[in-house]
Order: C-alpha cells, then structure tokens, then sequence
C-alpha cells in the first residue's frame, strides 16, 4: 500500500470505529424483517427488506432502487467511479427459523449478547447474509463520509431469493448485463477460515436441488386392514434413499463421478499446510467420525468431493402419538453438492431415471426441480486477487489464504457464465454462527472487522 | 329361533325401522365431538363424547357413567337381567383427520351423501367406531321402548383411547373386573365381509407400535458447510428402514417369525372357499399386486402373515421450497402386525436391538413404545358363536362367515387375558369406508342393518 492510499484510508477506519454503534442499529432494523424466501407467506417482508435496502443505498449516495422479478424484487445501486467497476453481491433473504421453539428467542427480534467467545448479533440472517452484506455497505458510508466518494467505481447487486435457488437470477443478469457487467465480483457470503483467518475462496461446490415423491395407492389406507398386502410408499422410498451410498460412502447413481478429478498433489499439499483440525471441526457439533467416502480427509470431502444428502422427509403421520396408516405417498428432498466437472442436468437425469428403476410395481415418482448450478473455480492469476489478500491480512494479523468451499455460490457461477467475470469471495462468518439452524448469529469482531476489511479492500482495488 | 322369541323380536325390528331418522340425528350429534384421543388438544372433546354417552345410556334405562382414567374417560353401563351375561364394547375416540385439505367437508360436520352405492354418512368416526357402536344402543333402545327390557343382563363399556394405543385399558380392567367379567363380550369394530357377507371374526392380528429417533450432529447443519463429512440422521434411518424387509418381502429382524405357524391345510380351504377377490379388493385403493410376502395369498397376508411397516416418518425440512439442512434427527412410526404366538414384548427388544446394531458412528437411536398386544384367537366351540352366526344370517340374507382379520383390536386379548372371557368381533364396516383417512364414511345400510342385527343378536343370546 501507498504512503498516499494510507492517508486517504486511515481516517476511513476511524469513522468506522467511531460509527460502529450506529452501523449495528441499522444492521438491527435490517434482521427485523422476517424476509424468508422460501415461504410465500413472506413476500412481503422481502419486498420490504429490499425497500429498506435500496432507501439505505441512496442515503450513501447509490443511485438505488427496488427492481421487480417475477419472484423477489432485486436491489441495485451505482456510485462512484475509476478505471475498474467493481459489483459486490450480497442476499437479503433468509433461512425459513423451523424448528421455532428451539430458539432462545424470537429470531427476527435481534439483539446484542455477550458470550464467553466475544459479543454476538443474535437473529436469524445475523450472518447469512444480511450481516455480511453490511460489512460493504458500511464500509462504502466511511468511504463516502469522510471523502465524499467512494475510491473505485462500484455497483451494489442484492438478491432476495439465494436462499430458495435463485429462480430469478439468470434471467435477470441477462435482461441487464450492461448495467451489471463488471470487471470484478465481490461476494460476500462465505467465512473466515477455522474461525480466525481471513481467506478468499476460489473453489466452490455446485449444488442440484431434488424433490422426489413417491405414490403408491390412490388414497391413505388402515395398515390393519391393507398392511401386507398393500405397498406402502414410506418403505419404497427409505429403501431407494438407503441405496444412495455403497459402504464406502460413495454414490450409487451410475455417471455420478464423471467430471470428479482427483486433487492435484499440489493442492494437497496446500490444505495439508492449512493444518485444518478436523477433530474440533466435528467435534463442535457433536461428532467424532468424518462421515464421507473412505479413504478421504475432511477437507477434501468438504472442498473437492460430490455429496448426495437427504435434506428432508415426511410420509404418513409423524405427529404425537400414533396412527397406524398406511399413506399414499411420501415425500423426500435431496441435494448434490458438485465438484470439478459434474454436469447438474445429467446427474438430475441420471438420479431420476434411478429412482425409476427402484420402484416397485403400483409405484410412480414424481419429480420437483429445486435448482442445478456446477462448481466454480477462480482464477487467481488476476493480480487483484493478491491485493485483496494484502489488505485482508493487514486487517487480520495473519496471512489470508486461497481456500475451497463446501457451500454453493450459485451467483459466483452465474456471474462467470451470463457476464464473463470472475468473483472474489470474502466473508467473516464463523463456523460456530450456525446459518440455517436455530440460534444463528454473527460475531460482533465479525461485523466489525469486516467493515474495515471492506474500506481496505476498496482502498486496495481501486484503479 | 323359536315363535315365543320371533313374537319378541318382530316389533323391535319394525321399532328400529320407524326410528332411523332419530337414530341418525343422534349419531350425528356424538359425530359433531372431535373426540382425536391422540391428540392432547382434543382432551375436553373426548371427555364431552363420553358425557354424551353416559347420558344417552341413561335415557335408554342404563345405570351409566363416565369413569374417570389417568386418560381419557371409559364409559360403563349396566342393564337388563337374565342368566348370560353380556358385555357390550365400542370406542368413542377417533383417528387424527390428517391430511385435513383432503377431506372435502369438515370432518366433525357429519352429512349423509348420496352415492351411487347409496347413501352414507360422512365424517370421521362415521364406521370407526362411534357409528358402529351406535348400533348397538340403537338396538338396545328400541328391545326397551317396546318390551320395557332388554332380553338378557347387558354391560356397555366404551372406551375412549383405541386410537391412542389403549394406556388405561389394561388397568380399568384390573380395578374393575369383578363389574365387568361378563359371560361374553360382544365387539363391534370391524366389517362385512367383501362389502356384503356379515361375519364374526375369529382370527385377530396383534399390534406393536414403536417410534425410533436417530440422534446424530448436535444441531441442525448447513450442508454446504458439513455435508459429505458429518452424519445424516435421514440416511441413517433411511438405510435402517430399507433394510427392514429382504427382496422377498419377508420381516429381516431375528427371530421375528418365531411363533408364527403356516397356515393349517383345513383353514386354507376355508378361506379359498370364500371366493375373495384380491383383485377387487387392491383395485379400489389403487394398487393391481398384492405386495407382501412372494408366496403367499393375500387373504394368508392380510390375515394369518405378521408385517412390519412405516407409518410415519421426518426429518429435516420437508415444506414448501427447499432447505439444504443436515437435521440433528430423524423420526420414524413403525408399527408390526403379529399372529399365531408372536411375543409382542420379544420382538419390541429384538427391534430396538437390530436399530442399534446397525447404528454407524456419533448416531444413537431413542425409542419410544406405542402400545403392544399379541395376536387373538377365539373358542368357536361356544355354541353362542353359531346362535350369532343365524341371527346375522338371517338379518342379511346370506350365510355369515368365520374370517380372520388383519387388523389388531387389543381389546379382545385384554378381555381374555384380565377378564377370562372370549369375545364375538362383529361389525359393518365396508372395505371402502376409508377408516383412519380422509373422507371416512358408513353406508346407511350398514347402520341401519346393524342396529336390526344386534337386536336379532340379542334375542339369539338371551338365556
């Protein structure tokens, strides 16, 4: 860094310091909203989460607003200005909070709790991601506060519909590439690496979303009346779900590993020297025993292998006390996170025709596409890459790393596909901010030298 | 049957007749109580059905009650005299109505509908059980409106926990034996023959009911973040379930068939010569193949061969949209329907164990027990079965039949076990009467027919 960008960036940092209770107030107002995507009792939430979005731009500077989709309105603002236009994504929406009562609180009343680990925001979407698309946007009012500009030529992209497969992601990027083509993405949605050092991901998993519905006869039926003699669809399908992995962990679905290299030793060595501690990894959830294919570290099971996984099931009746019923269907959702090569459609094919060729006679599937998006790899040579990683260590005190994902980042594929540009992913989540389950929240030191991540990286990319 | 006792039963059964439409209006009424006894919600309604029950007992002449239970109320009456003593029982509980947008009226706003079988009255509990037990009081209240008495000494005892697994059964029974050992117990819970032949049960399945949780990950994970290293609890239940029978259909839990003889060559015979129509009977739910054991016929299925089934299952997130979640747990309702000597409490502990045998590592299986009864037989020998048997057949117009059947109804083994008395099972349920499912229903005929059969019964059996 410059003796020059220094000074401009010092007093970005204190603003940022000194502003660090008002930009939680407003983080606080942004989690109130309970914008849950996947439910469409909360579109309005989501259209107000977006509102609340695009006002926030506009009181940085942002030419903002609201822009409607055939689902959840997306937010997009411009400002400043410079060689290099950057796009920073960010997602609104959030996690349906079942099961409720295992919240210590109501998830869209945040607050502010102090733990032994540190202070944390409590509320569902604290981390993922509305926390996180703060750390930017705070980081652009210090900018714009104290110099009255941003450093870089930026557009701020936020969607409503990450958490429900994106539905109108695609056809959006298309109807405005020109507005949203950029020379660089930044994404933020991801996290620290064991909880303590800042990283980039340049290796991210795809994911395939399936619904899958086996029916069998044309009504519920008494098991004591039909049971023997009548199929029941629960067992129908337990018993294709339990044929998804052999004994060593691998999936059965014929083509499922085409596209799947094994990792370069390189790259292996790489993660090697990252001495990631699987034990406390596991060991913070409960669990002992890596759970993957045989013969494979964790990480690599994380990062570079393919998961099928069963994300949820019902049939019959599973409510208190019993019902000896019979049902006329059952219902299972299943995800393939995918690595390398894997093509999403052929592998939908593939699973759905074998799942055809396990159903017993009187026996129909029915289908529900929940999304496909392949894997990313980015391409690091850039040499802003090396600049971000600068700055992220400068914030943190330790050396940032290039490192893989488990999770799916559909937008970082979509940005490569529909507008030709590569994206940087950075994100302060933690391991422990338990996105997707009851209790999540986001760390206060997360929020905050996040921001001041942000301020530096801007610094630091601007041409 | 003599002149004396045609003379007696003649102005019972034009009684009956004149009184449909009353008897209707007060079916009815006991419909309108959502008496679910599964359902802790529906605690008040179970014990306002029994309420209404005491009453209208005493209305007919009974010394009745509600008699309290750590459950739900029984209800026990007594009337009548004579030298055989019978005790009449029903249950007034009804199953759950889910799935309630399946129904296409209120299930507890009971109707009668035209079809083009005839008509029938709908709603939940209409054949199971309260329009069953119905015909009995109606019965006995006609026999004391035109004689003053009933024929012989009568005991009603309505149970309201049948759908619930029978907690306090065991117990009423013990405390209470001496008011209720009866000469002979007479059980209306079950059905016609192929829709139109009556028939007296003499073969009953058992019943042991048995929930199992897989604990795995101490929380609920994102599957991005853990999926492909930590434990799915969904797959590990799924693969337990899958496993629960082998390619021939047969039960793979050790020692499962112990107890369970073939079928003898005599009975075989019987039942060949009841001219079931297997075909008939899959066909109206749906289904064209009989799905249980390769071998065996589907009447042999249904009434002599033990099953295991799911009857419900979840786990994860299961609404609407997609969550990619690794859940903590999972849960399954499995339920087992046993014959011959089968020891109910024996399989329970081999179940539990084939669970754990089969549990990978950091998953642990919780169990809860759902009630369990072994299979009945009865003493044909008893020269009232053949009494019974004419009177029925005269009612219907066709011989009445001997059958098995592949329900379980505990209370039977319960008489015989506490009280040392056998118990004559006859109902008028028809196979499509859609019991425990939507849009349950009883055919006018069958209660109406019914009421006209207890009181031919009544006078078959007084001594």
């Amino acid at each position: 860094m410059t003796a020059r960008s220094r000074t401009a960036l010092d007093p970005v940092l204190a603003r940022i310091d000194a502003g660090l209770p008002a930009a939680l107030e407003r983080l606080m107002a942004l989690l109130r909203i309970p914008s849950v995507s996947t439910d469409p009792a909360h579109a309005a939430d989501c259209a107000r989460a977006a509102e609340w979005l695009a006002d926030d731009l506009r009181s940085i500077g942002f030419d903002a607003a609201p822009r409607p989709t055939p689902g959840h309105p997306m937010v997009v603002g411009h400002a400043g200005s410079g060689a290099r236009h950057l796009l920073f994504y960010g997602h609104y929406d959030v996690q349906p909070v079942d099961p409720p009562e295992l919240w210590d609180r109501d998830p869209f009343d945040p607050a502010i709790e102090e733990t032994p680990a540190g202070p944390v925001i409590r509320a569902r979407g604290a981390s993922d991601d509305k926390g996180q698309l703060m750390t930017f946007l705070e980081a652009a009012r210090a900018w714009v506060a104290v110099h009255g500009a941003l450093p870089a030529r930026v557009t701020v992209f936020l969607e409503g519909e990450e958490e429900s497969g994106s539905p109108s992601l695609l056809p959006f990027l298309r109807d405005n590439a020109a507005e949203l083509r950029a020379d660089l993405a930044l994404i933020c949605d991801t996290g620290l690496f064991q909880d303590r050092t800042p990283a980039i991901v340049t290796m991210l998993r795809g994911l395939l979303g399936e619904e899958v519905t086996i029916r069998g006869p044309a009504r519920d039926l008494h098991s004591g009346m039909y049971g023997g003699a009548a199929v029941n669809p629960i067992r129908v399908l337990a018993r294709i779900l339990g044929n998804l992995h052999d004994t060593d962990g691998r999936v059965t679905i014929p083509g499922f590993y085409e596209g799947v290299d094994d990792l370069p030793e390189t790259l292996r060595a790489q993660w090697r020297a990252l001495g990631f501690d699987h034990t406390a990894f596991l060991g913070a959830v409960g669990l002992s025993v890596p759970a993957g294919e045989a013969g494979r570290t964790p990480l690599e099971m994380l990062w570079s292998r393919p998961t099928a996984e069963v994300n949820g099931i019902r049939g019959g009746y599973a409510g208190p006390g019993f019902k000896t019923v019979l049902p006329a269907e059952a219902t299972a959702k299943v995800s393939f996170r995918l690595v390398g090569r894997q093509d999403p459609l052929a592998i939908r094919a593939a699973f759905r025709d074998w799942v055809r060729a396990q159903l017993p006679a009187d026996c129909s599937a029915v289908f529900e596409d929940h999304g496909a998006s392949p894997a990313g790899h980015m391409n690091i040579d850039d040499p802003a890459f090396e600049a971000a990683r600068q700055a992220l260590s400068e914030e943190w005190g330790v050396p940032a790393a290039y490192i893989g994902c488990g999770g799916s980042i559909p937008v970082a594929g979509a940005f490569r596909s529909e507008l030709g540009m590569d994206a940087m992913l950075i994100g302060f989540a933690r391991d422990d901010d338990r996105i997707h389950s009851p209790n999540e929240k986001y760390d206060l030191e997360s929020f905050h030298r996040g921001i001041r991540s942000w301020a530096r990286i801007l610094a630091a990319l601007a041409l």
